[in-house]
């Protein structure tokens, strides 16, 4: 497990993939974000992207998924202080596969929560063609290494 | 159904509740952003949280669908641009009940797209004590209403 120790700017790092279903696309549409070239393939094959998109919300998620099970948010969290400059770059359609890149921007001290420090990161999601599909800045605070006791 | 004429700086949008159950955030957790907290209660219990509390992810998703449920971004939306500034201000518990107030801040035309106009939306999220529990601003490129046949 990484600790706020272990991270330090201009690291990278790099997940495994996800391929991005129908169903998962759908389901998530209905539950979250319904638009018609999220949900309807028929409406979504007339629509401008000519075919069903993922909501970007659920990019995000999957992104962070992904993160997760590379280890890197996962347990090693104690909470998440926000997104900034989130962008929805390139449509993420069903079928396509996905990794992220995560690179450490930054890493601070935490006032409020001696037992963790802040840290920024540049999170981008491509697909299999290498285009880059979502980018953010997240930032949030991980927990410090326990002293052994 | 809102298009783009409809909307302006200064206009306030309020939304219809939800209840988010402990089934939806640990379901939402397994799939999207495992962490204890988000899914154990035995360890959130004991967590600094002291009880089971949604991913950020989902607590933004569900604010969406709100605004969706609300008929803002239902159908209207040409495509999302993104979020800055999102922020986790509050734990969102197992068991609260959250509702959204949609203010618009800006809109503008949008080059790219001659039938939608840009528009941001300062989006917040409550619980039912009232506290703000997540807050951002979304960019959207939201339809002109079309011409009459």
């Amino acid at each position: 497990m990484l600790y706020f120790e272990d991270l330090a700017p201009g690291q990278i790092h790099k997940t495994m993939g996800v391929t991005v279903t129908e169903e998962s696309v759908i389901r998530f549409s209905l539950e979250y974000d319904y638009q018609p070239f999220h949900a309807d393939k028929v409406a979504a094959e007339k629509s401008r992207f000519g075919g069903l998109i993922a909501s970007g919300i659920q990019t995000f998620a999957l992104t962070m998924r992904l993160c997760n099970q590379a280890q890197l948010f996962a347990g090693n969290a104690i909470a998440g202080i926000g997104l900034d400059e989130a962008r929805f770059l390139r449509p993420l359609y069903a079928g396509d596969t996905i990794r992220v890149v995560a690179t450490i921007l930054e890493c601070r001290d935490s006032r409020s929560h001696p037992d963790g420090g802040i840290v920024t990161w540049a999170l981008q999601t491509f697909n299999q063609k290498d285009e880059e599909v979502f980018k953010t800045k997240l930032i949030n605070i991980m927990m410090r290494r326990p002293a052994t006791p």
